[in-house]
């Protein structure tokens, strides 16, 4: 039995209690990805995409706690442990080492559009069963969204 | 060849660059580890133990870009992906699901005891190859000590 | 007649108002009675709970204000006098005198479970009718769901 | 007995309590007021009103608490209770519905009336017994003097 | 073909993006009617009236970026130049030269009203196609609605 | 008559109107086509250019908001409307739709050099019939040619 | 002989010290008028005047200091005590006890024309033998005709 | 007939009026005299003097707006005029020009004084009718009697 | 003879700066005493209590500070020193070493016991010779009584 | 041909640039000269000089980049390295080594007017040529001719 | 046995422990001599050292706080109660009384001096065994020797 | 003999003063070169860079300061007057002139590489004479390398 008790039925709190999960894992392996070529890039591009990334990495922090404590609002123990993470990210393993920035801008196109497709299933599946979530989720698919249009600019 | 050339003599390098690559792997697991136990505490500490996992996590992040950015610096790709985390780490694999407040404190004695452990070994081995390298590693590891201190109080 | 004049078909006004007027009247008891177990706790966990039972004053707050002025906006005048309050909040009335620190929690998760209940089904009847007051009353939903949780943990 | 031993002699303790206690209802009674017709007020001068109404809320809010944790400080549970302030404020039922800015600054003029002299009661009752209490009270009641001045300045 | 790739299907990124268009030259065309309003008002309201109008300007200025910007994010370039704004605005052209307060009271209930009507709408066609989009629109009505009502209530 | 008395003669007043009139209407057009390409802007240096161009609508309209409020100290109705900027300002019609960073940059560098032209000019007839409003028209055109010197720099 | 050496010749420096002094004479009272009114103002429009009393004495107050200051730095000793300002201001001695707010519109209105007018005549005379200080008049008299204005357009 | 009605009786009303009424002269020109010396003050110790007054400045400015509005809340019309403040503060004129800075201390130490012993005489005489007016001349005493030792020091 | 000059006549200063003397001693230890506690505590509270512990050696720093300068300000010198706090404290030696939450709530809620008791006794003597140093004395006897309310709700 | 397009005429261009790299080379002098003199003066005043010296280099090094931003605005390449610094500066080499506070007074009085004398010619020569160049040098010329006061002052 | 365990080996810990304590003593008994001397500076200096003393204070209380936390963090209970500052610090007793300020900088030369030398040997002893404690007492002695030279340099 | 009187022996003063006024020497340029170039770099990359490079003119300033400060404390009078800068810097003439992007890149390479290759023999010079000094190297070395390591990056 759950330590906290849910304010949803439970059938509704186990569907919402996986979009959360799943978007919590994306969201911390985001923040990790985009950690790593924020520290590997170059290129003449090298400071302005340093700098986008971080902007990527505080947007995925920052929603990543509210979509944990979401979780557990409703009575699910969040699990955002690095080997759930490594297991389970929409994010493919990116490669290690030195990195060009305009592989950079396409390794984040990549990712975010990887993410933001589960996203927006997320958003649709929570409709019914927790409107207070799917707001939570709505809410950060606009700023990804927002993230995604900015790299892809880049890439034009 | 590295892209980014090193102010080190390539011994000094190699050294210092596995000194702080693993210094990175287990600040990062550190910051997951702290915010997975902030979501899933529970007990009457709840609160308080709840908030100074935060100041965990700001401490184990600003940490881990500082010597991110070091290992880059001296010409070392820094590797900090989800899956290296969880393959390297100091900090053996905590429990998912709901914990209660003392077991939330023993755990991160546990964990704060085997990254300082490692860090000491470290501030050795760069003493003579890399001063500056070392001072950042002196830094954290006052900050983490402090940390340490704090949960062991907490526990007796 | 209404001196302001509502963007929303009669029908859709009088629902909504309600709920908007509920929700007022049962934020601002909130507010009344997190203040009072915030002066008269006693026991160990004093300061924690004291220092927690502030951060859902200005939850409710906030949205009182933002409730109220939003009936307002769709050209109902709100209540939100003493006896009002009084007569039909959500929250039955909590004892008088000094309390004992887990008690409070108790009440607290009590008191936030019942206006949770209501806040539910003001989102659901709002939907059809008025979409943006539905956000405001999901958005505030949310605030309550979390400070429900912490004291959830920490009553276990 | 009391949770909270007194510094002061018993005799004092009482009578300092019931003014403190008398205060707090007014004070909390003042905001519920001031917010009610902050959101009701209608007419030419609606926007200044507003504005102005807040700030007798924040200076309302800001003494009831300060009276509340002295009441506390002495040794007597204070009682902000949404019934108590109904049944024992100094200041009549206000009627609901909008309401014209000049009547709201002649509602003002006489709520302000009605604590302020119930106000200087309480400085008088409390001068020997304990002049810290006294303290405050003069503090507070330097304020809802200010903002009685204003309000009738404003129906001249 | 767009440079930016739209995460929705084509009709439902047309519909939406008519949407954000529409929502974006009447926010742009509010912000510029507020100025010229904040900048010709004379009467014994001035003030109140000139500060009021500047609020109004930061939320349509506030909104409009976010809007133009949503409409990128979804692959649809968006138009706000001034004759754009000048032929396809919901607020028709409003006089020039000095105008008395009054008047400019109900310029803006009008203007506004102008704008939420379409608005209200654009809410209506998203809600299918686009939530994320949609839930933008809801967010500044809210706004929009706020500033309504205060013009409203301004004019009994 | 106008409803606010000049400090200036009429004949200066008429001159110095016509300055801060056309200073307005280039202002307010140069924010607007600003944003415009802030929104539509794409290629590699999309971040760069993107941040650039909200610093140019920033001095914009902080100095079209002095102009048009110089306007109306000396007696001078200012007309910001959305239809006299279509018609009057310095600036030609931009292109709508995506647009590449390089050519950001050239219309940028045209659209600066077109405005600063003619601010030169109405420093030059200024001069003599108000110092006052000169003053503020040298300050804004060192701000444009700023501006102007950062585009051309980064178009060599 | 002064103690501090001007870098101005003895001619400019004496037309330049006047200018100065009477510019000082003439802020210090307009302060200490906007100060009287700003206390003793009563009527509907109490609170908008009150505060707006307040800007015209920060003004005033700033622009004191700055010509007091650049006095000294042209090496004339500034005068601002009370008898010399009660003797020497532009503005003729206000009426004491309450005034209706109206009244005081009128007053600001007239106090500010005089001042202002002063003030042109020391932008002319100081032209040639200071630039420096002339451009210190130059800015001060642009507040001044701001506050002005305000004060106009609220008398229509 | 007073346009703001007293909360007092009219002979502590008279008493109380007088004594801020006198209090409000007195600081005035305090903040006068103070900043005719910073002006005016040559010598080793320029700069440190030259930042100590404008501190009592600031204190003498708060405290005066402060004792002129709680006259007003009294019902008693304060009376800050340059004309008022020249024939009735406490402080005797003081000479004009280029002041050594050791005279500044005593012209300091002597003004203060004159002041302080004015004060000590009006918490004296308003202790029985208004015990808030008192608070609040108390208050000031103590930055005043601060400043005064500071510049005694300075003299030693 | 005395450096300052006290406002005082001798009988006066002399009790006067025999309680402010007596206050500074008490402010200072208290200060020291909660420091150490602070660094020392261990047990299940000690967060909690460590927090708590520096927000009184805020309060006992600022007072002690204000005390002090009020001395000076009388003409009597101050005595802050190691060796006159060790023997003149209203507070006793307290133990070294680690110390149990509980031991140090009991510990606090005893010392502040002390030093109020003391207080009040100053209050009453300074009532006749200083109004103005007795309420610096009731201001921050306050402070430290809300604080020994906590600490005593705390060991309940 | 220069990189940056002047909006100047060749002969204005010319004129404007000599002033403004004159401005440059003195400003850059002053800054480095205030910085030495800040580390190496001794004497009683130590303190008071040691802080005044930081705002010449604060006001030194704004003006030193507004100047150099302004030759590159009007196509003119500033030159501001250490070996033009040393052979064009106003100001002669000052000695090494500790210096005496009252002979910092005296090399900043003397190397202030050095520089001060030079931008008065600087802002006669570019009054025809380029206004907005001259408003920039007025402008520092107000900030250096304080300093110049107040270190006059203290050599009195 | 300690409460804390400590990450240094016996031998470390009790060399390591014994300089943080001589440290915390020392940084105490620092500020509490500096508050000493601010409160009863004397002298035409009076301003300048008095405020030079409050940043000594400030730099002594924020080195004693991380001093005595870093011996908790080795295990090591600190002690900074009055009787041991009184008896073991490194600067002899200082006199009471008014003191006139060049006495005031000599005393703190001295006591300064005093300090430095012992933190300078346990720089040196900790070096071996504890490299983190050590570098904490390298940062503090840069600020005292900063402050100590600052002293020096107003003494000749 | 010197003015300030060292905590070192002599032969440790002199070595440790030399690294110290040769880093002096090599920040100081390194600022004015920094400089020179963000007022001269022209390319597409102008607006990265030159933001980039205004941060390494403040890492320059702010270790030029603590450098020059150190020297000073330990007893070495320091010298960073332009001639003395313009013959010992590491750094060698940089070319006038507008310059390239990617040539300002290599110039930054090359001018750092050269500055921290001479700061690592003071890193090793200063270890034992100065543990305190060397502290300060080893922090602004790091700072050195990490802008080293971004310059690199964006040559690649």
């Amino acid at each position: 039995m759950s330590a906290v008790k849910s304010t949803l039925p439970e059938d509704a709190r186990k569907v919402t209690g996986e979009a959360l999960q799943g978007a919590l894992v994306d969201l911390i392996d985001l923040a990790l990805v985009a950690k790593q070529v924020h520290w590997n890039v170059v290129g003449p591009r090298f400071r302005s995409v340093h700098l986008q990334l971080d902007e990527v990495v505080t947007t995925a922090r920052k929603h990543s706690d509210v979509v944990a404590e979401r979780a557990s609002a409703i009575g699910v123990a969040p699990d955002g442990r690095a080997s759930t993470v490594a297991s389970a990210s929409a994010i493919g393993k990116v490669p290690d080492g030195w990195i060009q920035d305009s592989d950079v801008v396409s390794t984040m196109v990549k990712s975010l559009s990887a993410v933001i497709e589960r996203m927006r299933e997320r958003i649709g599946v929570t409709d019914e069963p927790d409107p207070v979530s799917q707001d939570i989720l709505i809410a950060l698919t606009a700023d990804l969204e927002k993230h995604a249009w900015m790299f892809q600019a880049e890439s034009v």
